[in-house]
Formats: C-alpha cells, structure tokens, sequence
C-alpha cells in the first residue's frame, strides 16, 4: 500500500474556512477520482507560536490508479489549492510506502 | 482518534539490521504496552542522496491510555532507541489528532 500525504500550514485567521473548503470541496474533489481508497484527515499538535498545522492521506493499493493519478491529477488538484488559497496555506507532498 | 508518529532516518549501512530490529524488537515493545490499537510503519520516498527514512504510526482511541503512555514509558522507548543506536538513527516525535 502507498499513502499521498499533503500536509499543510495555513494561516490561523483562516482556519476555519478553510477546514470547511477542505472537508466540502479539496477532499471530496480527490476522492472523487478513484483513486484513492481511504483518506484520514490530522491536526499536528505544534507550539502556541506555530500555525495550525494539518496533514492528509490518502491510500492507494493499486499501483496504476496511483502512477495515473500522479501523472494527470495531482498538479491541477495542487493548482486549485494554490489559486484558492495563495500563500496563505503552505504545503507540501510526500509519498510514503507500507514496510512488509 | 490520536496517533505518536516516530520519524527516522537511518545511516544507509545499517538499514537492514535496522529493519529488523524495528519488525523484531521495537515495534514489539511499543505494542506490548497495550497503548496502541494498531501501528502502521511505513518508508518515506526520499532524494537518491539522503538516508533512509520511516516513519512509524501509532494509533491510540483512549485518552488516559495515551497520557499514561506519554508520561510513563514514552521515555523509555526512545531511550531504548537511542542507545541502541546512538547517531547512527536520527528520530523526531509529532502527535496528530484525528479532524472531526
């Protein structure tokens, strides 16, 4: 099994907004190409003078729903963080593989 | 939901003896406690020069179970760790709590 992680920096006057586009439009929006089977949504606990940290991932166990998703998908879902949100939500990607 | 994520990176030479003792001894001892309802561990995909990298997933419904955890034997495990180790492991610790 692979896991697509994005975690994310958003700014903390925009929180909560942003949870709601998160839970309504970006996660549904991913989950809607099959390719994934599962996501889980976190909260990263940081000092009181970070801002709110969050990561997502997402599970895929078959390798050729992940590699088209990657090559198709991923930039324009990336593309819709970054023209809705700017710099007021950082992120970044990694890719993580099951041991066994 | 809450889960202690470990994060490691490991010297390339020793990341078999490594692996092993992570499947044999640590991962083990951790679950022993009876802290964690399942683990999950798994390989970050890194740049062809950097070290290996994994990151070890623990995952706790139980509150009291969780702080008794964190303030009994949390110490203990990385203590174990590092001394079995040393600099040859490098490791952080995040705590994540599930969104919703």
């Amino acid at each position: 099994m692979k896991v697509y992680n994005i975690s994310f920096q958003i700014d903390p006057d925009l929180e909560f907004q942003w949870l709601e586009w998160m839970k309504n439009n970006f996660i549904p929006s991913l989950m809607s190409t099959k390719s994934f089977t599962e996501n889980k949504f976190y909260q990263i606990k940081v000092n009181a003078d970070q801002s709110p940290t969050y990561t997502l991932q997402l599970y895929c166990d078959n390798i050729e729903l992940w590699q088209a998703y990657q090559e198709l998908q991923a930039n324009d879902h990336l593309k819709e963080l970054q023209y809705t949100w700017g710099e007021k939500c950082y992120y970044f990607c990694t890719e993580m593989q099951i041991v066994n």
